[in-house]
């Protein structure tokens, strides 16, 4: 018997057809031919896919799930992507909703090499939640930038990252941005002797990111991050594995509006991939993800995952310094709070906003 | 005056809120955060997204335009689908359908480097549509993929490529599988004198795709597939840029149902970023796509384009042979018939089924 892993997805479609749906996505997502032209008996056996379940959730909308052999996977997280939604994401009508992880998968990507554990130890955190922010808008210079960094780090937050549209535009080339960024933070840190991080954005393809993770770790950075669903999750994968010093911040940019459940996506597959902190739309923002849909993804990003790390939830997108105590009564500790446009707008009270909020989020647990 | 560039997106909302949606966009997709935080008169004058125009398509549902700034882009594609969708794809009701291409892009991102013609030139065909299919199932052995592979060049095809799910698994290694199938393919063009191109699917990060594209090479190869959005689109414009002997055939896989139109993702934009031929799920196979979408990719495709090379509209998805009239009517000459499953499923018959596909295709303009 070959070795299967589940997949899980909900249809909508007329009660009569989901048989025959749940069949196409299993042969989709495996041989992507008609059966009967398949001439070898063991493929037949042992890739084609299986429909194991299908559940009547009522209103027009099915559960299915299909067994996918593990050896259509392999050990690259791309093909993974592409086994599991690669055609079916061209339904409008599907949306995958879970993956079972076989021991082989974790064995084969790894997980956060990091993970929560990792990101608190970096800022000298003990079990504490973490602080984060984002430096924007892009369009000012390099100076620009680094003095708002400075003012952000001054704050004493742990994790201050690039805006994720800072790319490698002329009004602030990656070349220029970073050591003077890099400098403005830890310049900081000798004033409030925090270990604040500074985490770039990577971006373009994997070529020029390695030019990029070199000029970081010249600067004495540890921690980067990148949008998985615009680079790629193969690229993901390569960072984790052949940069293991570096703290990687998954940006959920391009990751849809549910065709992939988001708790799945980011609590689970990002992990498996490598990714040592989750940034997603919380609830209550300026995004639809609902309360239960952010309590899963935190959820799954702390479960038990055949022993890989936890990634570390960073709820994200339009929140504010007075709802810290809800989303940290809703997320525990083990969170990272990313408040980026609100902290901004508090303009020269920026350093000392900034550690109003670092001084809620580290007292909260205490 | 900053340079402008629209885009448009559909918007399903309470007519209440469209003008909020609107503005929301236009920030989102800019500065993403709170105007008043943004301290730089000019960023908010160059840089900040501008609504353009809010048109009423009636049922809630709305056409809006975004006048977002070139220079947010610079020369990355992923940025560019970053700035142009990135966070907004996490909207459910949101669809991106149309992109404005000032010359500034057409110029950074250069198009297809062989595009139709290339494509055409490689196997001698004139003005003539070609024909491709697919080497499959995933799960059987080397030797007998080479064996298919054979088979169907046999038929004289223009282009056989892998199926997108052949990536580096254990049962057909990349580094044993190209050389093999190649080898295969050019013995059946020795028997045919056709000029019939295998095309192996690059899979895995960029780094893995060079050492895959250094042995393609190797093997006497010159056109590679992939799959753009799986990959990372600024992988695609990586490739197209520095292996510009290669043309490449962009593979449809997690392009997603529909958030960003096909019309504008393939015929427009992975045009741009460099694919030199468009697989997209046509009408009437098994996917939904609609005539007038169809229609509308190939267009795209083929229009001007600030001079840039037309990508090659490549059809497939459930296609078979009896329809390749009706097909060639729709498309024109200037298309690629792909049709995989149902070739396969002629077996030991599929030499004589390719070679009857094949001229059915080439005959009928001439």
């Amino acid at each position: 018997m070959a070795a299967r892993f589940q997949t899980t997805y909900r249809i909508r479609c007329p009660a009569d057809e989901i048989e025959a749906r749940a069949q196409g996505i299993a042969v989709e997502q495996s041989v992507e031919m008609p059966l009967p032209a398949v001439e070898d008996a063991s493929v037949l056996q042992d890739i084609v896919g299986q429909v194991a379940e299908i559940a009547d959730l009522g209103d027009g909308g099915f559960e299915v799930r299909i067994a996918l052999a593990v050896a259509t996977v392999g050990e690259d997280a791309g093909q993974m992507l592409n086994m599991i939604f690669g055609n079916t994401s061209m339904h409008a009508c599907v949306n995958l909703v879970d993956v079972e992880i076989p021991p082989e998968f974790a064995a084969a990507f790894g997980g956060p090499r990091h993970g929560i554990e990792g990101l608190r130890a970096r800022v000298g955190a003990g079990r504490r939640p973490l602080t984060a922010t984002a430096i924007k808008p892009q369009g000012i210079s390099v100076p620009a930038l680094a003095d708002l960094a400075h003012r952000l780090a001054l704050g004493g937050l742990d994790y201050i990252k690039d805006d994720h549209s800072l790319a490698d535009q002329a009004f602030s080339p990656f070349a220029a941005r970073v050591p003077a960024i890099a400098d403005a933070v830890r310049h900081a840190t000798v004033l409030t002797g925090r270990a604040t991080r500074y985490v770039p954005m990577l971006n373009g393809d994997r070529g020029r990111m390695q030019g990029q993770l070199r000029l970081a770790r010249e600067c004495g950075l540890d921690t980067v991050m990148m949008a998985p669903m615009l680079s790629g999750v193969a690229t993901l994968q390569a960072i984790a594995r052949e940069w293991p010093d570096f703290a990687v911040l998954a940006h959920p940019s391009l990751s849809g509006g549910g065709q992939i459940a988001p708790d799945l996506l980011f609590g689970t597959l990002l992990r498996l991939w490598g990714a040592d902190a989750l940034i997603f739309a919380n609830y209550g923002g300026r995004f639809g993800f609902s309360q239960p849909l952010c309590r899963n993804l935190s959820r799954r990003a702390l479960a038990d995952l055949h022993g890989l790390r936890a990634s570390l939830p960073t709820p994200a997108g339009g929140m504010e310094l007075a709802r810290v105590p809800e989303l940290l009564d809703f997320f525990g500790r083990d969170t990272m709070l990313l408040i980026g446009g609100s902290l901004l707008s508090a303009r020269e009270r920026i350093p000392q906003e900034g550690a109003e909020f670092h001084r809620a989020v580290e007292t909260y647990f205490a």
